[in-house]
């Protein structure tokens, strides 16, 4: 199986965990030397933090585990485009290469909002996107359809 | 004394804690009702962590304060123009205004690289610039010198 296929379905249980909790769907992982190094699902009311994207809770991890700010050689796997908030740590942290599902038209920002990706920082992200963009697409639809169900 | 000028003096402060520990002098409160709620300084090498920037330290303790992810009623003053992580965690996390000092030319996303704070997310900050600039850019200067001269 393609490696970058078979890590994005590790972002895609990710996402399942949020939905279970009743958080809107979005898991990641983070993969250095071809192995998970951390994995994070979007815990923002749950934890009432605003920090508590799935990015955010798997880039901390990968400090930690790494002592380090850097996480040059990492790759990021989402299932959601990422806000500025998240893309900014990206960038921060000198993450090598993004991989996301599908996009967020209210605030991602690398195809939505705009391309913060392009800009003149001082490090370059390598951006990928739409990998299993349906099953990712979908299970944010059906998060929101049973949400809309519950209230009416 | 003008109350944006007191706040602002204070972050300073805070910036001034960061230099004493050998990490770039950015300092920053976090005010709500008039009272300094969360305080930050720049702690990334410190920490070796990427979050620990001076914004991202007091928004943490805020939201953990108030049990929200919402900062909704709070001004945020620091002493450096934004990164895209800390402006993008502001827009997240609805600030009501940003006071920042002097300008960073390198990373800054409000009129350095870009204007992040422009763009039509569900959430505008209100962004005003240049309070203190003189003192903060003569503490970063400072910093620089004695960084360069130390290694010289």
């Amino acid at each position: 199986m393609d490696k970058d296929l078979y890590f994005m379905e590790e972002a895609l249980k990710e996402a399942l965990l949020a939905a279970s909790k009743g958080e809107v769907p979005v898991g990641c992982v983070i993969v250095k030397d071809e192995e998970i190094i951390a994995r994070g699902h979007n815990m923002r009311e749950t934890s009432n933090h605003v920090f508590m994207h799935a990015e955010m809770i798997a880039i901390d991890i990968a400090c930690k585990k790494l002592a380090s700010w850097r996480l040059d050689d990492c790759t990021i796997y989402v299932t959601l485009e990422p806000c500025a908030m998240c893309a900014g740590a990206m960038i921060q942290a000198r993450v090598k290469r993004l991989i996301y599902s599908t996009k967020e038209p209210k605030s991602g920002v690398h195809q939505s909002i705009t391309n913060l990706f392009s800009l003149p920082f001082n490090h370059e992200v390598i951006v990928e996107s739409g990998l299993l963009e349906d099953k990712s697409s979908e299970m944010l639809k059906e998060f929101f359809r049973s949400l809309r169900n519950q209230k009416s």
